[in-house]
């Protein structure tokens, strides 16, 4: 039995549980699945500051899974944030839910749309998708303009999101969706059963991947940049 | 249970047992995996030609699939031959052993060095890296110079890649070791144990792709360049 | 006298003969022209499946001129179908049509666009534009929807393609248009006329690339890659 | 007079002393230049783990400076940590020193080379690289191997600093050398006079790109991405 | 006190006083900025030609400037002419605008936009971006089809430009403009006024470059490709 | 009759003679071949500056033969100097020797170096690959230092490149040379027959691409970029 946590980096709870059931209901049957909320940082990642800020947070749930021999982790926010860092803490694999969506995303036709939440984390999925190679298949990245904590709440968000998709293929005559947020992961099936193409959720796409390295008996590589950092004193934020 | 074929492009079956069992030995409990081998074509790919002719016997063993409704396909040569046209003929993914190797070796570290036979194959390694996108990972190619068939017999050959892939390491400053050929899919455990990073086959990983895509419920996209191709009346050679 | 066979990989010789007239027009007084047709395959091309399964009954062309002593040979349809291969086998110069085309094309302005046959083509035209490092000149591939025998025998055929070609232009704010498909060769000088741009057909291109190579007495390299290919026996397919 | 603070986001005040003296050496007379140190994370930044620890810190800092007018920033560490975040936060521009640099050397040569401290660092060196648009700059990037805090203290850190710039211009042929640490600023006259071509010394270079930036009236643009992140309610760590 | 040339390589005096007032109004106290007029050749810039035949004039300039031990030029023409040749004739940094303008917008956001005058310099302008690195944040191109020499005399120049501009940042979604004509100078705060976001003027720009550049010390490399050239004879046109 | 002429854009009659005598060897019967030299200028082009300053005695030339119907040019100096500026003066095609030979480079292998005269050049030679697309064939770039009008009077000159190509072969492993200078033109045979691998000389391919984009009735666009410039009146240089 591998053990898989799939990290929220946000702090709030009930999207770390629509995660954990996305990851749970692809995981194989020699994998345990824990949806991991972030104790301390933003409630949802929505700016380059939200996401700077919600690191620590998710490397210190990272060295609690070290502590409890983990096997792997999922870090469940589009952003893939903190992944370099994390990479360094953990022994396990550690995938991001973009790049776990982008690859797989890549397996399956010439192109590729991004559907996510507000415009100004375009510019992040643009990044990561250069930094995972898979620019060449990102052929668009589009906004719906739906907050994170609202596509649980709004009740037109899955309408919204899907005409945003349908509207995305056409403008990039692309092949497949990605979904640009976990908290879309569990409108993937539903939309592709509307679109008829492809519909590519990170948070499964992640823990499939992770749990395939983990099968593989594969690790981050030790040799040099992702070897364990040298251990400092770090100062404190003073509280007062 | 899902049912996977891995196809050995070549003809040669003893090949095919190798990686059989490799894929084999990575499989969930619900995926059945069954080898199979090219009826006609090469006895073994090392040139643009072989690679060229090994396609017909290819499509015609995924044709076969198709009529016994399997659910997705591993091609197993390092060369990925046909996989475009693969990828028309087949309803469920079908995956590469060089693109599933190299995405698997770009979620470990941040450059991995490919070790193959022999050294005119290295132009199409890269520029499948390039294809995948994976080029900016894929630090170096190197050929061992041992060609296909006698990687079984030759008993030098798992020190000899061994080395080469030592070599690699050191040359290309990088993280993690790619095998350039569905031949050496055995040795990928001792020659990770002897060099301490992370070894990837692509049998094995493009078999746990696959197995992944499938628990997703993906397929290769219809939506245009991929959707099965137009029915024509072919002419076949005349054997005379 | 210097021997140039432009082949037809598919098996339509009504094609052939519109080629081998597009190509005589323009070779030198010292280069003879032979239109050849692949004895087997298909009869169009128009699918990454069609292609695969042209390209033995193009090698299978290449293989009869390397007995006859022919000095260089055009690979005489846009996706360029088993060029690596062919130029294993051939001792003199292999062009393809697309390569030529682009090639010449990024002579003339600062970009071209492409217009071809069918939507699902446009995928191979863009990996061959990156393969030979014309997509920075490239600046859209457009598909007219015509399939590769209704060329012929559609009356609007031409004036379709003039349209698209019209509006290529616009859309991708280029210098030149390069016509996508050998099929097409015979109507390059009407829409050049008609649009005032340079139109650039690949069969005329191709042939006289291959004149010059062999004026200036360049032949593929054998250093490495492109060496023929060892010698196996292969297995025939059997035909029961 | 404008007010620029060049921010140490490590926790070593005397590391904030030689960054803040460099930075005045070359401070225009209308401008103030203030050091500051961040509150808390890790006293030195060699590792991703260290960088993204080291964000909060910075952040916290852009903050005291916006409530109190700063005109603009520096952030004093090779890795340019936070850079995306602390522009969203702050009115005026920012300049991380490896951005500086870069673009600096690409004013003076075709290539530069960056010498760094731990070769576990150069990966990031590489990213920032790319994200600029410099690395078609920067030829290589080398270590040093001496640690942050002992470039101050190892008697021999100048010489084997001026040694590894010696040889990464002749193994990457490259015009101009990057110092690739805020802790090497004060030694980039000597290494230049040593060896005769230029050194760049990224905390003196972005304290001038910030000056002419606030001279020119030029801010981050808010139109988008880089607009103020939405505030939102944080939940902080909790000290027991 | 450092002298910097500024200079215009057009033979339009009118436009040498616009250029020089823009510098001086930013340039430092220790500065002092002159505005020189090319000697010979076109009255403006607006095709290649004009830029070819520019570019003597521009380094018999340079020759003048160094011989009278200037510390820095500006070539103030949004083609940057002969700026590599200009670098291996004068000690100090040359910078042109273009480059600095485009190095500038890409400290303030993810993307620009260049407005430029007439649609057949925007391939130069295109040449330019990916020379510099800067093609990863230029997001378009755009004319506003202005002669350069009515730039002073349309009364509705700057309302068209300020258009251009609007619609730019529309189309390519960019967060920052780059006037793209020495000869927009001095509309530069208006059209940012008007439109709220960072526009850039590349004579602002690259002075304030050049300055910094000299307060740091710095000078192109004379390691390789920069050297001085070589003494040579030239042979002179005849006048007859 | 077609006419073209291949320009020698330095002063030096001798190199225009051994120039011409090569494109003469390869041009067909219904061309006719003239060397043209430039009128004023550098005696040989060994910088930027050199470059710089040999493109009005180049445009020059091109205005005489467009006044005489000249029906296509070459450029005959490997930095392809004024090549732009020549497109927009000249009706009918203008190529390049660096361009010509690289483009046919590239349909004879994967990849070749460049040998050239000084290494100051080199920098201009991988301006060019990008700029033509040929950087990923171009593996390499290098220098034999022998000054371009000592090619003619070292004795050891053939042997010294001769030597400088083979290393060339060995540490780019590359298939082919492209030599690297108009004045290496008469070497080519000898040196090919030496090594065994095409050797390209750019005379004699530039030469043929003229020749065939004249026989397939192209000239370059006037679209947009290269239609004539506008008509201005220049100032002259005053002799004093």
């Amino acid at each position: 039995m591998s053990r898989i946590w799939v990290i929220n980096p946000n702090t709030t709870r009930a999207m770390t549980s629509t995660i954990e059931a996305c990851a749970r209901a692809v995981a194989g049957q020699g994998t345990e699945i824990t949806g991991v909320t972030s104790e301390f940082g933003p409630p949802s990642i929505e700016s380059h500051y939200d996401e700077a800020m919600s690191v620590p947070g998710l490397l210190d749930a990272i060295r609690r899974g070290e502590d409890q021999g983990v096997d792997g982790y999922v870090i469940a926010c589009f952003g893939d944030p903190g992944l370099d860092a994390a990479r360094e803490l953990a022994r396990g694999p550690v995938i991001g839910i973009a790049e776990a969506a982008m690859h797989t995303a890549s397996h399956l036709g010439r192109g590729f749309s991004v559907v996510t939440t507000l415009a100004r984390t375009m510019g992040r999925a643009a990044d990561l998708a250069e930094h995972y190679g898979m620019h060449r298949f990102c052929r668009g990245i589009h906004a719906c303009e739906i907050a994170v904590l609202d596509l649980d709440t709004d009740p037109d968000a899955r309408k919204i999101i899907t005409e945003a998709c349908r509207e995305a293929l056409e403008t990039d005559d692309s092949d497949a969706i990605v979904l640009g947020c976990a908290g879309m992961a569990d409108m993937c099936a539903a939309i592709s059963a509307d679109l008829g193409v492809p519909v590519i959720d990170g948070v499964a796409a992640a823990t499939l991947t992770v749990q395939s390295l983990i099968t593989l008996g594969l690790q981050t590589s030790t040799r040099g940049e992702f070897a364990a950092p040298p251990e400092k004193q770090y100062t404190q934020r003073s509280m007062c």
